[in-house]
């Protein structure tokens, strides 16, 4: 398929990259300040240079890209919530276009799903999200194939940050200060945390699963969350003494939302290490469901935008 | 979708009892010796009260199946080798009328890939098997979706009866003919075990995953077989002492097919316990996918069918 791509950070890039390689081409392709079409394919090595070298990826609009001949819009614009703004208007205008669109972007999955699914129902193109809630892993495909009617609840681990600092502060006996520093040093963490220590980027990633369950009606505000900066070494200690130990776990069911620190056996597939990601889709006939890989990054969430622009096409 | 469900053992029936809840009527069902055919819809209930009864399913004959008007047949037969016949007649039947087809019976897909492939390409019908390898975990459309050509290799646990017997072996110390009989009398293994214990299903397992990874060229004789039947306690007990367990790991690349029993690190994901069945995907840009769950059974077999019939309708 032909790509326009909005948003050129770690995701849009590797999409970029890596689009050849699973048959498509890159027609558009927009940062936050230019924008670059060629109808016949973008030299992707070449724009991505010019970035590289703070210049300008090209000399088109915003408004180009729109008017380009791309087959799919793959949105990865940063996630911003309430009105998930711009990337709504983004998505709006390609679905109106009839074109498909394949998001990364949380936070209109999120904040407005029920006005997304009916842009989309007036439209001949289709509007995909696996990207949006545990990178690699295939959670929201495997819901849609098993039927949401028939799954109970989706609980797990969705964020690789928070599941990081947990992990090294019950291995190493360190505090969480000084893990959180570690962890923005090697990049695993943000400068400002709170989205991911906090447990909000869990309980999005929730609420959009909620969505599906239910058909929608949840947002952001709707979830009880609680994050991990009050988790202690003492906790930690206390839980390993019983073999347990203390992860960040969002639930998603039918009636809402919750994402909260919680104490989980050690020996448990729920107690994955380090940045994983693991969920557990509870179905009603094929009973517990454990689905883990790598929540985060570049190429594990390019992984899933291919995988939704794979199941466009078949 | 009008379903027609040759074979009544524990899978079909259970297909034939929840089809209602996934929104499929059954018009057609046979088993080795009696079929039942209304176009309208069978009245299952009442079907299947008549068999364990020990009465005929109802008065058709097997070509009456094959005239009736149904969109898509259910193989679940019991799984035959080499020739895989029956099974890959009727399948070959059905696709030939432009059906579609959705594969319980491991036979024809291990045996007779490529012939089937060459059958379905030349039909409007198309050929589904997830339930063949991996009951309810969606191992063989997860494949498919993340792309086979970035899928390095498959490994994992396929087989629940040598689970549960390897299982119980390390956890009680009890030795490997005495949980045989306990597994044979819970029903977890056959009179006959050797097809569990000997690696076969799961090498049929591997050998289809094989030929999605390849293309085809893979059958159940190309695979190196070694099973559980010599595994000790002492052996067992050995491995406990570093920390480890046995599993019979089963590895499917596009080189082939390894089956064998391997020393497993207690605190991997890969030592599921019991019946539980568990593969890693190894892929290119993704990294490592592990999907775990229900392997075996009339409800999780029955789940794959449905989630192959949901994609044939998307």
């Amino acid at each position: 398929m032909k790509l326009a791509i909005l948003g050129v950070g770690n995701v849009g890039k590797t999409v970029a990259q890596l689009s050849g390689e699973y048959g498509h081409s890159v027609v558009a392709m927009a940062d936050s300040k230019n924008a670059i079409v060629n109808p016949k394919g973008i030299d992707v090595g070449v724009a991505l240079e010019q970035k590289s070298n703070q210049m300008p990826l090209g000399d088109a609009s915003l408004e180009d890209v729109f008017d380009s001949n791309y087959d799919a819009l793959i949105e990865a614009t940063p996630t911003t919530l309430k009105s998930a703004e711009p990337a709504f208007s983004h998505i709006k205008m390609a679905l109106e276009a009839d074109r498909h669109v394949v998001l990364a972007n949380k936070g209109p999955a999120a904040e407005r799903f029920e006005e997304l699914q009916s842009i989309a129902d007036g439209s001949k193109g289709t509007l995909r999200f696996e990207a949006t809630v545990g990178g690699a892993i295939p959670i929201l495909s495997t819901i849609e194939d098993i039927n949401p009617k028939t799954v109970t609840s989706v609980k797990g681990i969705l964020n690789g940050t928070s599941n990081f600092i947990l992990t090294r502060m019950a291995a190493k006996n360190l505090s969480y200060s000084h893990v959180l520093s570690e962890a923005q040093e090697l990049g695993v963490a943000e400068a400002d945390p709170i989205f991911d220590v906090g447990g909000i980027d869990t309980a999005l990633k929730c609420v959009i699963i909620s969505n599906i369950l239910s058909g929608g009606g949840f947002r952001l505000s709707d979830a009880e969350v609680e994050g991990i900066q009050h988790i202690s070494n003492h906790a930690l200690n206390l839980a390993d003494k019983s073999g347990l130990t203390i992860r960040l776990i969002g639930e998603a069911t039918r009636e809402g939302v919750n994402v909260a620190p919680v104490l989980v056996p050690k020996t448990e597939d729920l107690a994955v290490e380090g940045t994983q990601n693991i969920v557990r889709i509870v179905t009603e006939h094929g009973g517990i469901l454990s689905l883990a890989g790598s929540g985060a990054g570049g190429g594990p969430t390019a992984s899933a935008i291919f995988l939704d622009l794979q199941r466009l096409i078949v």
